[in-house]
């Protein structure tokens, strides 16, 4: 349900339309817009009295959201969703690059990278400092050692951070290392993960599940956003499928429906996707092609000594290269990087 | 690895192995076996000098396991592992039959359901307190206080109770009710939650991701184990794939290949598998045909009134006329109930 | 659309029908049943004019069939389909097992394994003249020498012969040798071979494509059947999916759906869906015990020096082995084979 | 096997090594190229005396191929394969595409199609005479009138014709009328039809089978070239998957490792792999960026009155709007349409 406010509305109307929501037992979502407010309504929204609200001053119309998920719905949202960080927007007729290495392995090499990106002009770096690893005896990452040098390079370079919260009890470590959270592919029907990560105050970066539909996928948001973080970036990874000839299948197909469906932004991630190096400038140009609003990436100084998914990651030259093809199309298609 | 100890090894030869093996930083898992004790080793065993611990007294031979999952591997532990509990043994000649409602609804539902199976020699009652559901708005669960009842439940009936744990924060209140905890399908791959079950007391039983291939299955079960947790059944409950005729495509062919690779008992799970009444029964008697320790299904005193699940909800009628096809097929398989 | 005519309907006005149908350019199907005969009409219905074929003397009623297949619905045939040959009825209550090689290598071969399984009470032959092979380099079947071959089998033993035709040229050579014409699972739909078989006058045992629905699968049988040859019966074999444990994953769970949508026989096929030998007895146990009206399985005099396909063939006492199990289990079920 | 002739090899001696290769038995196919030829040698190669080849005048050396597909291999053949037509070259550099109506209508809609097509430079035209359709009671196509018309609206306007052959039947009347032979995806692993169009003199597009691997699909057009028919174009359109948000998964990633591991061109369909107009455009470009040597799509004068898949059809504003940005695109990328 979506309470649409007439442009005029005042605050205290505004107020007082959030209050008669609440006083029903629901739970009332102002979306600000570019020229009016709107009040999301979740909860059991099958017995709110419409009437009742539209006579209330300031309202003009109810609405009622046809799709299970519904923060996440652009029936409710009709503008793309801009994330505004210190390192850049994120969203709208932005194209945004993160890259980095898989995992945090030590702190040189870290900042190397930061250093080497940034000097690029990509201002968000991806490292792992807990990793999910099919395997209990594999490298499980640095953990709260990764999240500090995570910081130590935040401070030195400026560079946004991007990486995982694998569980609850990490909330606030990941959180006060990270400008924004990612939730993995394996955890995208957490929902306890989910919901505590609705109540952070960081953007969270929100892996597609390996066989996840479209609508499953959007619900997960909507997990997030039920909790009051609105600031959801969607990213596709790859799914499961009979191919072998990648280690997943990209579905860059999902992007189109998602952008008719959702106001939020679509990332895609080439490297997990693709899982061969030679492979991902290809589809990371075919993603922006596609119309996604950004691409994760896995750099690494030397891939071929990566403590993990060092076949995946681009060096160096391979990054610039592809930065460079990305910025050409970027000009045709009207978007800046 | 695996240390195999003579069949008159002695207690002490057996804690001087232990210790040897802890010396050099890896972790040892005592494995009793009918006629000898064998001795699992995990971590970075490349390194293991295994001459060294050949010329240990009591020790027959070291042999090294092949596969990447090693606790799980029937090559390390030759015979079917089997869990024994106060309602009785699950694995083996044994075939089990956990049933009950989707979600604990009310006390007095779950008491009759218990009940009802009960007097028909099903000793396992699940019921989940804890529910994932796809939509944040929909019923989640009644949580602790349903943890309540389903102690309450067992307390009066002696029922043996089989729940879901969706959450490291909840783990203790969750293992204290059930005497099986479930771990779902989105969960398979949650690494923390896998980890911190692999310290329970309770044996877990792990639904399969729904694209989980048998490996990376087997490489879940390992975590728990790694923790030093061997009390781990299998579920298969049903996969993702193109096909539409039902919810998801229960795929029976794992159970030949999970028996041959593992020793862990293995359950299916028709109602999600299937998800319609009408094709569970069929679908149970082929699980138990095609090799199956055991099933996992959903009864209701009132599926029609069910709060989640209700459509693949057998009645009361139903689950008696299912009991009696089981047990007709299982004396002509040679096995018991 | 259906025709139900009444109990006591005469062929004369059963005749009567059928011209009024033609007359309005659409084709009936007569299909007469244990109590009354029903005549199926297929063509473009929505111009039918019911009350005018409702005031016909001895017609009882009309009914629209809502599936998109319309003979193979069980909405226009309530009785199990029935397919009588000499060696046996397919269908029913009766369970009917189709074995032999892969592919006819040379005479001696098949003609010991046919003498094989007639002394098993087995009384249908599979051996392929003509092999779909994925590698044009791949030994492609003998051709007209193996369909000659298969005849002189069934000549001196009596058994009855499946055997797969791939190519309408062949057509009335394989119709000539054979007494079920198999429809290779890559031809599911291809609609040229579907129609020719439709002429035919021998039973067509149609594999399910490898990506195929359920729906897709009823309505290739829809293809022949719409050509007037209603003795179809569907074989399940595995379908494509990201499982990587077993060649394909065989849906035994389309067993129950299909039963209940359609009229057709179904078996299975547990040695294509599994492609090991060693996991071959289980799901065909599981099969029969889901409900299906047969199995097909490979059955090889020396599996190990199969010209195709060994990997996946029983041997002859392994085969023994299993009928055994099969007919345990039926005597359960209250079937015979 | 492959023999690469010096760079001076004379026609006497390629024509002595032909017939060195068939007195064995094998099958010569000679594939000329920028600087030297070389003969690509089909059969059972593992019997082959590469010394007694390598000693032959002219004969630089003999290389194993190690891939099961050999003529589509791209060890077998380095520079990518260009196919040249009257209307134009396909592959390497150029970036063709193929649009129409997904079946033949009438003669007026398909002229002005094809009109509208030259006018914006577009110089293929695709139409089906030959349907292939799910039910046996929906269009099947105009059939040999079909052909006819097409024949006629290359006479009037020099447009390229592509349309399906599903039929060994009518590969003369086919081949007749089109300047490609298109075989569709269900016929994908169809081998007597592969084997008859490795005898046409015409290009033939290869259409990928819905869940074929890439293998499978390599070894499909190995079926076609075996036969002497090295012009083979695959098409990309869609997988299966448990995906729903689309009509099929268009598999974009398959792209690079194709071009990798073949010198076939590639090209994709979005038409079919969306099914979905609104969503065409984007995967266009998509395609295009991925590396994609063309696109096929379907357009149609009026697509809400199409007779077949309307829905996924663009209309002629919308053609030449996509036109435009693969134009712009297509300079970024250094390539000519």
């Amino acid at each position: 349900m979506l309470v649409v406010m007439q442009s005029d509305a005042t605050p205290e109307q505004i107020a007082r339309v959030l209050d008669a929501i609440r006083r029903v037992d629901l739970t009332p979502h102002p979306l600000p817009g570019a020229t009016r407010t709107a009040i999301g309504i979740t909860g059991n929204t099958g017995v709110v009295d419409t009437q009742a609200l539209e006579v209330l001053a300031g309202v003009k119309e109810c609405i009622r959201v046809t799709k299970p998920y519904k923060l996440a719905s652009r029936e409710m949202h009709r503008d793309d969703t801009i994330i505004r960080l210190p390192q850049g927007e994120i969203g709208a007729k932005t194209f945004t690059v993160i890259a980095g290495p898989c995992s945090v392995e030590n702190e040189p090499m870290v900042m190397k990278t930061a250093e080497f990106l940034m000097s690029q002009g990509v201002t968000f770096l991806r490292a792992g400092a807990f990793k999910p690893r099919t395997s209990p005896y594999a490298f499980q990452g640095m953990g709260i050692e990764g999240l500090k040098i995570l910081k130590r390079v935040r401070e030195k370079t400026g560079i946004g951070i991007v990486t995982e919260l694998m569980d609850t009890e990490y909330t606030e470590a990941v959180e006060d290392a990270t400008d924004v959270i990612q939730i993995g592919t394996r955890n995208m029907q957490n929902f306890s993960l989910l919901k505590r990560v609705g109540k952070c105050r960081k953007p969270v970066l929100l892996k597609r599940g390996m066989s996840a539909t479209l609508e499953e996928w959007l619900m997960a948001a909507e997990y997030v956003m039920a909790g009051g973080n609105y600031q959801v970036i969607l990213c596709e990874r790859g799914v499961r499928t009979f191919a072998d000839h990648s280690r997943n299948t990209l579905d860059l197909s999902v992007i189109p429906p998602a952008k008719t469906l959702s106001h939020l932004p679509i990332f895609i991630d080439p490297s997990h996707g693709t899982g061969k190096r030679a492979y991902v400038p290809a589809m990371a140009l075919a993603g922006l092609a596609a119309g996604a609003d950004g691409l994760m990436i896995e750099v690494h100084p030397e891939p071929d000594r990566a403590l993990s998914d060092g076949a995946q990651s681009l060096d160096f030259p391979g990054t610039e290269k592809l930065l460079s093809q990305l910025r050409q199309l970027l000009i045709v298609l009207g978007r800046a990087m």
